[in-house]
């Protein structure tokens, strides 16, 4: 049984990088509003964010978006801002990822070119946001420098990075935060067949630091 | 600047491996109960959870335990144990990891033995819970081969894996989740130097699967 170290079992797959040259790169998160009106957010924000330039699924726990880069980063943009409430503590967890061994042609769309469909309603948004990531360059025992320029990234990029165990502490505006993830990634792509970047993003929290 | 996967800057740290040798393990994770009345669910739970066993320190964005992997464990599954309210929608949303090349030997607790504290308290409780988890074991080319270990565990446990794009869904009781965990991360310390598990837990969800 092939599987990737997302865990997917593919028996129709060999073990050796099968996913790795696939343009396919993809988003996992869950939206996480503190209040009891949680589901017209969630569902609102789903149905307001224009999925056409990305295949997406959704089970009880998380929802996918799998296509080109910077439409995935565009939905997943606009779904958080869609999604967004002033006063209300709300998360996103995801992780934006490419390359998984055990990936798939399917399940995607690549067929698109041009501007992001949600530029214009989620570009021009602007709030603070509380954020942390986790990144995992795979396979490669050098794992370190490569997370060591995405720090320097988010040094240059204004992001304040900070460090706590096991992720690292940014803190921004929503679209400098998104531009960065997206510069993330394609730096990952360019660097290495496999990479896994888990981010928390959080508003209106009410914890003072 | 010395840096660890998770992006932890250590300016006192050499790149290689420094972290691996050190006994401790850790789970940061971040509680997301679906409701106005998050703060006291969050805080009443962190206050019923009993952490004289591990070291703890909170953030805006999440918490983190550190200590002997056992004593961890069971903090994160009682501090989870003492949040459930019935009919609340809520989801734990966390991390294990040992290893880190950047990790330090403070901020942990080593020097205890003997039983877990809430293991009275929150060793009984019984819930379904939804689960997906990602495993990323660092630094080694054969890291598919830990991963599949891993998939085969989850099915020997009755958790039944089944597939999703970069991550693997599961369900089980509560207490069989948590068992679970700890086999996965002992299962890991013997394998790799490093290795990070990603876990999502949902409890009372209204979605229908």
């Amino acid at each position: 049984m092939s599987q990737c170290c997302c865990g997917c079992a593919r028996e129709d797959l060999p073990w050796s990088g099968r996913g790795t040259d696939l343009p396919i790169s993809g988003c996992r998160f869950s939206l996480y509003p503190m209040t009891d009106n949680f589901v017209p957010i969630i569902l609102g924000a789903l149905e307001k964010t224009d999925t056409t330039r990305v295949w997406s699924e959704s089970d009880a726990l998380s929802t996918v978006y799998r296509g080109k880069l910077p439409y995935v980063v565009d939905a997943v943009r606009a779904l958080f801002v869609n999604a967004y409430h002033d006063g209300v503590h709300m998360a996103l967890e995801g992780q934006f990822s490419k390359g998984c061994p055990g990936d798939v042609s399917g399940d995607s769309v690549l067929d698109y070119d041009g501007e992001a469909p949600n530029k214009a309603t989620a570009g021009e948004a602007h709030f603070p946001v509380k954020c942390k990531i986790a990144l995992y360059p795979m396979g490669t025992p050098d794992y370190i420098d490569h997370i060591a320029k995405i720090w320097r990234l988010a040094e240059a990029e204004g992001l304040e990075p900070t460090t706590i165990h096991y992720a690292t502490r940014l803190s921004g505006d929503v679209q400098d935060l998104f531009r960065f993830f997206e510069k993330v990634c394609t730096e990952m792509d360019g660097a290495v067949s496999h990479y896994i970047m888990h981010f928390t993003l959080s508003v209106n929290s009410p914890t003072a630091e």
